[in-house]
């Protein structure tokens, strides 16, 4: 039998952090172009390497929500929090809490977990009030309330985040229609879900088709570009201020939707060249994922290489008293 | 002329992160075991890969206040934070503040830049009181401290983290004496103070001659002995709760002194059998030198492998909801 292949093989340098004149760190990856008929436009490492696309794929996952007609009266603000990863700030704790509310459900049907506030106002509120934290605050929250609005359509048992439950069922199924491939894995996710393995290929297979869709197209194309306009439509409700889903999306004002996933996954949805893109870094180096996927944004058209927020992911780097003391760069192998 | 080696040449999977039956992600680094006559015991990757030790390097950075006899009159409370990455939390900021004051000095003296607390206790206090953090709440104050208490020995300006200050020549000409090798580059860290290059052998070998240090020996190795046990007395002024280097040294009782510096290096000094160890990871991930120095620790007897500190740094993994999706382990290549 031979050896299975790991996420390292053949995996490239892609970013650089320089130190003076010190290569100080690297990280490797993979990344690929896709265009929605299966070709490869370009690619770096192994297009085939094995990934578990983690929160990129939120998208993919509400596939179900829109294409089973549960989500039908909901609006492109409740949709974008169903693809967020949110940092539980006010917009989006109240965003799902109203969500649920309509529903006729609340936080304890949440099977998400409890996170920590990442948003800096909201963890300060929650410190003045004497507050804990809650589900809301988890990050998928929204991606949950959406799982939570397909189940109560397909009459599911209350546990939806076990495999073999119909909305999970219904999940894998869309997922492995768009990616193009069987699952041949699942782990379980930081809010509990199940997550599907695909390859860097597949997931990058699946947004060229988001980015390829048309709204006369059938369900699943209608889905998708629901789901895509609705992120590009809510930067702001995808991730929160700072970060780089809602940075970037807000620097191409409609150009591309773009996704982070746990342990550096990163995708783009670019609708006006029909491409899709995913890659990750094989590390988990979130920096090294925010500025790759820079990088081919520029590449690619959809961000303007002297947008403010391309130095935020690439280019000099400051100390505490604002000194430039280094740099993050693309690698030669990559595109320097 | 040769092309330069990189910090990724030779470097070999360490740490590995696998949820469910995929390795999702791994981290490649060099590590290696010296005795303090410049014997290798064991190595993985490149034992002369240049790195910047950043703030691993802290009780070098302190050798010569005291062997200057600068710091004389300091207690072990003193340079146990003179060689912390604290988190700022109320004992390290109150530690500090008190130190400059008993120098004359205020925080306005220290020139490493303000930083957030990370303490939460701290960060929340400061909400609480509507307080901004400051200088103290550097993670480096006290090794700024230390600085300022040699430099009032040497008589130097007020600008003592520029390369050719008398601290920084001193700490210099003390970091290439214990590293064996003159450093061909320097940067200039988060905290604006020179971090010179070295290799990771070089750093080995420094950490090998503090475990190897007597007090009935020379200034140096009086400095090394009070300065490597003053870190072993005050696990929580070297960093803080939850954080590895106060955890793992408080679980080794006095066997080991470590240090974690950024970009991922960690070095360890194990005085009882004279050895040093120091690992740089080249994806600057944290939580893989923190598995790698957990690993080397249990490897070389200074850890106890059932200690339940151990299971911070490797082994299963947990999710919000407290469920085990994976494990973090060592990779077969290191010491699986």
């Amino acid at each position: 039998m031979p050896k299975p292949t790991q996420i390292h093989d053949h995996a490239v340098p892609l970013i650089e952090l320089w130190r003076s004149d010190l290569l100080e760190s690297v990280h490797f990856g993979h990344a690929v172009v896709m265009r929605p008929n299966g070709e490869i436009v370009e690619s770096w490492g192994q297009p085939d390497a094995l990934i578990y696309p983690r929160s990129s794929c939120k998208m993919i996952q509400a596939l179900p929500l829109i294409e089973s007609g549960a989500g039908r009266d909901l609006g492109s603000a409740h949709l974008a929090l169903a693809c967020a990863s949110h940092q539980g700030a006010g917009i989006h704790v109240q965003g799902v809490a109203r969500w649920l509310s309509e529903l006729g459900l609340a936080e304890g049907d949440l099977r998400c977990g409890t996170q920590a506030a990442e948003d800096i106002d909201e963890r300060n509120r929650l410190v003045l009030d004497h507050e804990s934290p809650c589900q809301l605050h988890n990050n998928c929250s929204g991606k949950h309330a959406g799982f939570l609005t397909l189940n109560r359509h397909l009459g599911g048992g209350a546990e939806y985040v076990e495999v073999d439950h119909p909305v999970q069922r219904a999940v894998r199924l869309a997922f492995e229609e768009v990616t193009g491939m069987t699952s041949p894995h699942y782990g379980i996710d930081g809010c509990s879900a199940p997550n599907f393995a695909t390859s860097v290929q597949g997931l990058a297979l699946a947004m060229a088709r988001f980015a390829a869709a048309s709204d006369t197209g059938d369900a699943r194309a209608r889905a998708m570009v629901a789901l895509r306009d609705a992120m590009m439509r809510h930067p702001d409700l995808v991730a929160g201020e700072t970060r780089a889903c809602t940075e970037l999306m807000r620097a191409m004002g409609g150009r591309a939707a773009v996704k982070t996933g746990a342990e550096a996954v990163f995708v783009a949805i670019l609708p006006q060249s029909g491409l899709g893109i995913a890659l990750k870094i094989i590390d988990g180096g979130v920096r090294a994922a925010e500025a790759a996927i820079t990088a081919l944004l520029i590449r690619h058209g959809a961000l303007d290489p002297d947008h403010p927020v391309v130095a935020r992911y690439l280019g000099p780097m400051k100390n505490r008293r604002g000194l430039i003391v280094g740099q993050t760069r693309c690698a030669p192998e990559f595109l320097q």
